[in-house]
Order: structure tokens, then C-alpha cells, then sequence
């Protein structure tokens, strides 16, 4: 019997890493999506290339670009990043690095490749820590899209598997370190560089996560 | 107030082009989204600038390749073009010109720029025609994405709107005749060229429309 295949959203980040092992421990066969979309730097394409590798994962690396998606910080470099404290993050309403529609278009393009090499789920880190800010993060939009990918493709069973849903940072980061990520080579910061900036939202989080998880960031 | 406004898929074929003027009809400022994914030929993305223009919608052009598209022979130009007689097509189970999740994503794209520039409604050329063949042109795959948009936008009030849906290439002709529809600057034809080929599916289902609904094909 051929293998199962899993295609997973790899963006390069922790939480992208932690469920292309996810979906590895599982026994699936694995095809990597990395996709550049006017990001403000690559860095983390970088990370998402030498994960693949890693995990003996094929990698499909996308790049276009999408000019209306410059309405977002993440996107724009003329725009600041948030840099709010740590209780704040996640009370404020959808955050300026909202790229809209970003995870819609993602999981699409799951889906379209999942169909095309004989998939069965896409793989999505969406979790707890991110819909408090992000409406395509909630499970409600994972399950609605489960529909769409049921209905629109040739092999109809194509799910959307979102494994670290419930999970909060420290749980992620327990759940890499049981699965064997190589943490070293995940990349979380909103900026590029060399080194994490330590101060954006998503740096901050992370760090709260490995000292919540009572371990040291192997990346820092 | 503000004008709504609309985005529309826009192809440059007859439906899409329908879909354009229907929403002009009611109103909707225009976004008229059209995108090259490594088709056959660009031949329609001309017809689409001029449909724009035509209308008064801005368009945005997108062009990306994914390269696991080429197992459709829409993309893949070593793959045959189907040959169907008229009587046979829709009957033989999804044809080899489907490629997989493109209207998943061309959606999902639809509801980014939708939530990005404040628009209610993403306008689909869905029909009964295609979904005879094609999983993503069903009624029921557009309610599951009109949740999706719902559920994973910023705006939340974002709806897809399929206004042929129910109607067969016949009807489509009709309707686009009332509403001043440019029928010349379309182009339906599977191959590129100067001319239509006149022998593909979808210059078939073409021309069938325009006889049953009594009129001559101006773009012929």
C-alpha cells in the first residue's frame, strides 16, 4: 500500500515546525509548503528549506506577491510592528500584522497540492495563542474549510488537521521537544537579521513559551 | 456613504465577464481580480484587461506558477486537450482540463483582496455547466467558502456570490446581451492564438450557447 501523505503549511517558525514533525511521528508521507508573499525578510524560508531537509520532508516553495496585502505590518516596512507588553498581546483586536485573508489563501494552496500528489490532510499550526488576534486562526474557520476542501477537489478526502489548536506556547514547546524539532533551526521573529530582535510580539511570545515550558531557546 | 463594492474573478471568458456586469448593474464599484497561474496561453488575460477597462473596474493581475499544476492539460501542454462530441462532455467523471483546488484558491484570493479593500461580496462565473464536471464549481462548495470568508476575515460580512450558477450557457448569452456585456473582448478558447480553435470543449459549449439563445458570436 503507498504511503499516507500529509501536505504541511511550513512557514519555518516553531509552531509550522512542530507539526511537520507532528505529522512525520504520525508516519505520513511529507510535502513541505513554504510560501513568500512580500514578507518583510526571508529569513525564515531559510529556516523552513533546512527543516524540510531535516524532516526528509519534499519541499514546495512558492514566492508572489499580492500588492493589497501591503495594509499589513508585516508585509509593509513603512508600517510599525506592534510592540506592545506581553499581557497586551492578543486584547487589542485584530493586530496590524494581520495580512488579510493570509491563512485562507494558504490553506487553499494546501489543498490544491494535496489534491494534485494525493494528500490526505493539510497540516495548519493555527493554535489558542493565535485566534485571540487572528480570525483565520479559530477552529471554526479550520472545520469550514475542512468543508471546502470535501466539496471543491477531485479526491474528496482532504481534510484540514490543526493539531496544535488547543495548545498554548509552552505546550507547543513541550510538544516539539517530545516530537525531536530541531528548535535550532525554527525561526519566529517578525523582523529578519541574524539574530531574533527580542522585542516583537511573536519574540515574545516564544520566549514566554520555553520559560513557561522550563527550557532554554536552542535558537537564541 | 460609501459605494459597496465588489470583487470579481475575472477570467476574460463569457461568464466572467457576466459576472462583471451583473455586479455593475447593481451598483458595486469594481475589483476585478485576474490571475496567470502558467495557462496554456495569456490570451484570455488580455481579454480581461479590456473587459476592466470596459467596465470601469481597477484590476489587479496576478501571476504565480505553481508547479504542481501541470497534471491538468489546461497548464500541462504536453497533456492532450479533451475532444469531446457535445454530447459527451460533463459525463465522464472530472476531465483532464481540471486543475487541481484552482478555484479554491482563486476564491481565496477573491476574499483577501475583498477584505483588503472593503469589499462585501466576491463574484464567482460558477455554472451548471461546469459543475456537471468540475467538484469546485458546485453550489454547495461555494456556501462552504461563504463561511469560510465569514469566519476567517477581518470584516466577517464577506459573501460569495455565484449569480450564474444555476444557469446553462444559453442563459449565460442571454443575460450578458441585457446587460451590455462586451461579448467581442471576451474569449472562452482553451488554446491561445488569434482565433478561437472552435474545437475545444469550451469553444463548443460556446457556440451552443449563442445558437440556442438565437444570436451570432460577435467575437467569431
Amino acid at each position: 500500500m503507498a504511503r499516507k501523505r500529509a501536505v504541511v503549511l511550513l512557514s519555518g517558525g516553531l509552531d509550522s515546525a512542530t507539526c511537520l514533525y507532528w505529522a512525520k511521528s504520525r508516519g505520513y508521507a511529507l510535502e513541505a509548503l513554504s510560501v513568500h508573499y512580500g514578507q518583510r525578510h526571508e529569513r525564515e524560508l531559510r529556516s523552513a528549506r533546512r527543516l524540510a531537509e531535516a524532516a526528509g520532508a519534499r519541499l514546495h516553495a512558492l514566492k508572489f506577491s499580492l500588492p493589497w496585502l501591503n495594509t499589513s505590518s508585516l508585509v509593509n516596512k513603512e508600517k510599525p510592528l506592534p510592540n506592545l507588553p506581553l499581557s497586551k498581546i492578543g486584547t487589542g483586536g485584530v493586530p496590524s500584522t494581520y495580512v488579510p485573508g493570509r491563512n485562507t489563501i494558504f490553506t487553499a494552496l494546501g489543498v490544491s497540492l494535496a489534491d494534485a500528489v494525493g494528500a490526505e490532510i493539510v497540516v495548519v499550526g493555527a493554535n489558542a495563542l493565535d485566534y485571540s488576534g487572528y480570525p483565520d486562526c479559530r477552529p471554526e474557520f479550520y472545520r469550514a474549510f475542512s468543508q471546502v476542501a470535501r466539496l471543491g477537489t477531485k479526491r474528496k478526502a482532504i481534510k484540514i488537521a490543526t493539531p496544535l489548536v488547543r495548545k498554548d506556547k509552552a505546550a507547543i514547546v513541550r510538544m516539539a521537544l517530545r516530537l525531536g524539532v530541531p528548535l535550532k533551526r525554527t525561526w519566529s521573529c517578525y523582523r529578519g537579521g541574524r539574530r531574533p530582535c527580542g522585542r516583537c510580539d511573536s519574540c515574545k511570545l516564544r520566549a514566554k513559551g520555553f520559560s513557561q515550558a522550563g527550557t532554554e531557546d536552542p535558537a537564541l
